[in-house]
């Protein structure tokens, strides 16, 4: 069945250009299972030097091309160009595949363990099969399902990759895969050690997974989207590292609330506003202690929002969900403070500000729990620090949570990060959680449905590539 | 809805014995889970010293009352008293115990990481809920889900832990949990941080799993149960430590078949029927290289078969899971070489070998791939090393694979090991795979239906410890 080909659309003019891609087939996407067991041997053999060269080789690349990548990202994203694009982003890519790199030269991901009374050594081995990296639409070049963390962890743990290209970015997409190819082919490794398709139709995606040679998946996304994996991949056995969703919240203590409303409200709403409202780490929603407090709060996180351009999403289907959580509350007779439409050309939004108490919060549970990528924020007016924690006790998993307090809140500051650290991956004392640092002591992770299992990361190495790994026991193995 | 109390049924003889116990009602479970929560908060704040403390005082009254437990346990099980349960087994559930309590007072389960100059800490932490532990039918002691290996692993990363008490050895685990209630009472522990109940409707048992006082399930026992939960924790999205099944196989190379046929068999059918065949580890299949080397290897475990008693199983499910899977082959067309027949008095059933071809073998695959508890063997007399690794490839995940080859196997060795390595949590060289050393280095895992996740091990701490614990980031977190 042949479909139309997709084409770029850049963001700020709602226009097409570019090549046609066409989306794979179930045949192709099958044909890229079946060789990646080429590549499962070699990797799982190779010298670890090989491969990490391999990695320093495409990182290298990349920063022979930095201003074109970043171009065309920009074209494809309309993320700004500079400092985000072509230093921010892209130093954090080069980074992570370096990280990676050391990782299989010095065999750190490995964890190996040795008893030699009983002839028994454990070590982490790949998985025996490609991991299939499925990258977001809001890091081109970071998070991509062909240069990102995922990629690099699983290939820390010398697992095949079979990526999957993001329409909203199948130009960058390109571009990077073709610096992989070249540095994959001047190492000599095998073609299916690095593989990639252009989007797929559901249904062949579930094939993909499924196929003997993919083991596991990697994917960054929706909520919907990704929870639909885990039903799959979980009926399989197959490992699914998933990063859904989150809106993050930040819990303001009374006497912090009180004394610096105004300040926490700027911190708040620029944190809101970054990169368009559209990091996973966004802090969608602040709990403000004291009635007073959270209406100057609001009045000034207004006044930010009112002061800042409409941001340009990503993708027409960012907006419409963003226009969709917007009309939602509207339906729900919550009037926005500032914004709350679409704005043109392109796939433009105002930044937009609701402002709910404790008992309409609960009420429109759902609307306010849920995530809507785009700059878009909530302050929810709660009657004490005892009731904030009880917003704390019931939310859902979350990738970040932050704790804002002043001396005299100390109790209810302990009390919170007491909660707050069994429902998040990362708790933060006074900062905004955008910005995940590239570091081994980073956990980006967190319960259902922040992530798929608490347990792991998906940001620091070694950590992150155990995700990627089986544990094998070697029993008397000379 | 009363139900009549269960008796433990002495497995040798057949008949019923001491106590009535009463199985948990839902609001039973509930109640256990609802209290579940003041002790999430006291154990992942307490001293480690102090929790170290209660492992190690409990260990040490088990130690007091060695004989008594051993005793009963061997009355409910018929698994020999001496070594097995008063030593070996013993030993076993006091020295995790202790390596928990080592865990606890070093702190090694939380895997710290720190990261100054961003001012971050990476630290496993509890799962902020129970965890319900359900151990298996075969280790009374150092499986039971109040003392053994996933109770230590559990309590070691600081989680309460409600138990199920397997209806195979209720009064042993009675007695066991007198001892923890003596020690957590003595520690000073609340209540809910050891909890007990024994047997419930499996309706009932998923209704505790997804209280949100439980944040996790530890699991051994059948596939079908351990699938059953799984699917249910997947749903819920917390974690399940499953340790479901496996045969295990057993490889030999044609040049090692050749030269030492009846000494293979010898050790082969020892592991088969040790414990009466009731070892999750247990090699249940053999596979040789060598048509008429398979033959003399069958003949010579026929001939140790014939000369063992029936072994008296643990339950009359155990033995007559073992009869249907017996049946099932006999109503394939094969005749058995030895054994066959259940016996009497109680749960015996006679040492029982199959020798198949590989083509009967590859038709049966069902049966030959599927655990049957008991002293049942199956030789597998392929055509030749090649065919060897064919039966390798299409192998479903193992808890334990093993390699048996001369130095003029080595090629094949090779082979072998490379495809094993991604089949199983464990390959041996040589050994038999019964006897899982408690170790650091040691890895009880597998791909499903081995376990549920080839990422972790049940045994070796502080690994096993990770599988209940959570990912946190402290981000400038004072």
């Amino acid at each position: 069945m042949a479909t139309t080909p997709m084409r770029a659309v850049n963001p700020a003019t709602g226009e097409a250009f570019g090549p046609g891609f066409a989306r794979a087939s179930r045949a192709e996407l099958e044909a890229m299972a079946d060789t990646a067991f080429d590549a499962v041997d070699f990797l799982a053999d190779a010298p670890g030097a090989l491969l990490a060269g391999f990695l320093e080789d495409y990182a290298a690349r990349l920063e022979g091309d930095r201003e074109g990548i970043a171009r065309i990202a920009h074209e494809e994203t309309a993320l700004p160009y500079a400092p985000r694009l072509s230093e921010v982003e892209f130093n954090r890519t080069v980074t992570q595949m370096r990280a990676a790199a050391a990782c299989l030269r010095d065999e750190s991901w490995r964890e190996v363990a040795r008893d030699e009374a009983n002839k028994l050594r454990s070590t982490l081995v790949p998985l025996g099969g490609a991991v299939v990296c499925i990258g977001p639409s809001n890091f081109p070049l970071a998070f991509n399902g062909v240069s990102g963390g995922d990629f690099c962890a699983a290939f820390a743990a010398r697992n095949p990759v079979i990526a999957k290209a993001h329409p909203g970015h199948m130009n960058t997409t390109a571009r990077l895969f073709a610096h992989a190819c070249a540095a994959r082919d001047a190492a000599g490794l095998p073609a299916a050690a690095v593989q990639c398709f252009t989007d797929c139709d559901p249904a062949d995606g579930e094939a993909l997974l499924a196929h003997p040679g993919v083991a596991a998946l990697a994917f960054t996304g929706s909520r919907a989207a990704g929870m639909r994996l885990k039903a799959a991949c979980d009926a399989l056995g197959k490992p699914a590292s998933l990063e859904m969703s989150g809106v993050n919240p930040v819990f303001v203590a009374s006497a912090a609330a009180e004394a610096r409303a105004e300040a926490i409200a700027e911190a708040w709403a620029a944190s809101v506003l970054l990169g368009g409202g559209q990091f996973c780490t966004k802090p969608g929603v602040i709990f403000v202690s004291g009635a007073s407090a959270a209406a100057r709060l609001a009045a000034r996180a207004a006044e930010s929002m009112k002061a800042a351009a409409p941001a340009v999403l990503l993708t027409a289907p960012v907006r419409d969900h963003l226009a969709a959580s917007v009309a939602a509350l509207a339906a729900a007779g919550e009037t926005p403070l500032c914004g709350g439409r679409a704005a043109s050309p392109g796939h433009r939004f105002e930044p937009t500000l609701f402002s709910l108490g404790a008992a309409r919060a609960r009420e429109l549970r759902a609307l306010v729990a849920g995530e809507a990528f785009g700059p878009l924020g909530i302050v929810v007016a709660v009657e004490g620090d005892a009731q904030l924690v009880d917003f704390a006790r019931g939310l859902d998993g979350q990738l970040a949570c932050t704790v804002v307090s002043d001396a005299a809140d100390a109790a209810v500051r302990a009390t919170l990060l007491g909660v707050l650290r069994f429902k998040a991956g990362r708790l933060l004392d006074e900062a905004m959680p955008t910005g995940v640092a590239v570091s081994p002591a980073m956990v980006h992770g967190g319960p259902m449905p922040a992530t798929g299992d608490a347990r792991f990361t998906a940001v620091g190495l070694p950590a992150a590539a155990r995700r990627f790994s089986k544990a094998l026991c070697l029993d008397r193995v000379r």
